[in-house]
């Protein structure tokens, strides 16, 4: 098949922007496409996505019928009507997290008043839709201590523990961000709507699916990727053995992020997925807010009280800790001889104290560059 | 102090034997006395009953008290009344695990109808005593579960965990073994009888002290360490933080035995002792009697079935820890250059899979020599 000649799509001038062809891009593709992932990074989004509309790219066609239906004027004003950004990497609020995945998201689609920034150092909150009243509790409990301990707490919005996480996390004054599986054009489930602007008054809703794409067992699980990325690490409040979000903790792990999950009756079935991944795997054992901050390195946070005390990293960090983040820059990352420079370290050293930091949602690797990670905004 | 003449001490012609000596010792020293321990080892039960009889191993006289209270005839007519014995080591039922205690019990008296040597290769399974419906329910469950898969029940005979355990093991048609604190002239607790009555016919009823001797705080703590000793491993099913099951633990810990805990509602008080234990040790989290014999290390017993198969160590070793299993003695401990003999093994080899026959609980270590933990016979 041929391509779409680019003055044949209403709006394609904007394509030169590298933000219009992401978007171009993440409505062409299904995330986590790995053949589009190449060429948007061997090309850039702009020129790869030029090509795909000469023919040049795909051949074979296979994206024919999306490119067909593309419409950036009325993408344009269907963003503005639904009050969505487009965040793309490199954006200040992108969250670093994201780069570490295989597939990054081409875009995200975000709705709410929280810069996603707040992403950076937050932990996600996750567990099975069918939930019992002890795990909803435990979540809410969660949810609320952690953003009453400065940590964004991140989930899916979905029935069950997500909403618990989100709902304690409202309670305690935010911020929380919600990740869809479907377009933000509607809420999902719908019977969230109210929750889900609630969040975006006091957060973010964000979707790498443009509005109006609905939501599928494949992108459940891309979503539950985004979960697991974008945050230190992944508490698992009940889960039965087949949950979904056994495998957000699973990517959670591959992505060398914390992985812990709170135990319950061993007679509840909604707690043996839980039990599981503490029998099974490296999962951690936590019964409370400030027991997932010890775990997750913020020993001290905890003792700087009051609540929302600003984070100071610097009083928690031993000394060549406290060497090594003076030296990352708050912005433009830093790669390790300039960092060799700053510090005087050896490189395995550097390299350590690095993924130390790291860990401690203090600092972000972005490719073979070090940045640190932004104190959370409210 | 002077001694007293063995000649004034009724019955004391009977301290010429082992096992009336070492009575005798357990009628002047607390448990945990290192000093007796030492003398004992030194210079034998009878022999140093002599001398502290004659005044000449104690001149402080710190025991004469109890010296002078000592009376064989109706020690020797209360244990007949009570249907006690009197277990030592080396008599063919002692419990082998015993023998790994820095102090020793000199003696168990005994009562029931089950030999102790049902103790090798068992499992204690503790907690506390204001224990929740959840609580007594599973150690009910895991009472019985590990009984009907062959592996005796120990535990403490307490309110609460204690009592659902042996109760399970009951249901599940014994045997069970009850450690009191106390001598065996009165159940403990009051309230028990009737349950140590039904131990006693189903298992047995054992205490390091003799009739007549009341449970004190240190006597409770020395209790534990048999409860530790005994088995090859301990389980905790609820706790709280400051429970004496967590004592039971550390000794279990202390001893190179398996530790593992049953995990619950975070929101519960009784199962924070259980949680800090799976967080900050190396205890492993267990939900039913399945799991724990997978981590005790018996892992196709559960295949074996159907309930009450007989124990076929055989089919669960790879070849060489079958080599070694089938060269140790049944009776007659061999020391390691037999051993070697036997096998053809090095040294180091050797060592290694004797630990782990140890601590599959097939194989017990007595002093620097090996023999093999009898079959559980009913």
């Amino acid at each position: 098949m041929s391509g779409r000649s680019p003055g044949s799509i209403p709006g394609a001038a904007a394509l030169v922007s590298e933000r219009w062809a992401r978007m171009a891009w993440s409505r062409v593709a299904e995330p986590e496409t790995v053949l589009v992932r190449d060429w948007v990074e061997a090309h850039g989004a702009v020129e790869s996505m030029d090509r795909l509309l000469s023919g040049s790219l795909a051949p074979d066609g296979r994206f024919d019928q999306r490119i067909a239906a593309l419409d950036l004027d009325q993408a344009r004003r269907a963003l503005d009507r639904l009050h969505v950004r487009v965040v793309i990497p490199g954006d200040d609020e992108w969250p670093l997290g994201l780069d570490q995945l295989e597939s990054p998201p081409l875009c995200l689609y975000a709705r709410g008043t929280c810069d996603l920034a707040v992403a950076d150092g937050s932990v996600a909150v996750v567990g099975s839709r069918a939930a019992t009243a002890y795990g909803l509790r435990v979540a809410a409990d969660l949810g609320q201590g952690l953003v009453q301990r400065g940590v964004t707490v991140v989930s899916g919005a979905a029935f069950g523990i997500d909403a618990a996480a989100h709902r304690g996390a409202l309670a305690g004054g935010g911020p929380t961000i919600a990740v869809l599986a479907r377009g933000l054009d509607r809420a999902y489930p719908q019977a969230h709507e109210g929750l889900l602007r609630e969040i975006a008054d006091n957060g973010a809703v964000v979707s790498e699916l443009p509005p109006g794409w609905a939501p599928y067992r494949q992108r459940f699980i891309a979503r539950n990727r985004l979960i697991a990325a974008m945050s230190v690490g992944t508490v698992v409040v009940e889960a039965g053995l087949r949950s979904g979000s056994l495998n957000t903790a699973r990517t959670a792990r591959i992505l060398v992020r914390h992985v812990a999950a709170v135990p319950g009756p061993v007679t509840s079935v909604q707690s043996a997925g839980c039990h599981k991944l503490l029998r099974e795997t490296d999962a951690l054992l936590v019964t409370d807010a400030a027991e997932v901050l010890d775990l997750m390195g913020r020993l001290s946070l905890d003792a700087v009280g009051p609540a929302r005390a600003p984070v100071t990293p610097e009083s928690d960090l031993d000394s060549l800790a406290r060497t090594v983040w003076s030296a990352v820059p708050v912005r433009t990352p830093a790669d390790l001889a300039k960092l060799q420079r700053l510090t005087a370290l050896d490189t395995t050293t550097l390299l350590g104290v690095l993924g130390r930091l790291t860990m401690l949602g203090l600092v972000v690797r972005v490719g073979e560059r070090w940045r640190k990670v932004p104190a959370p905004r409210r």
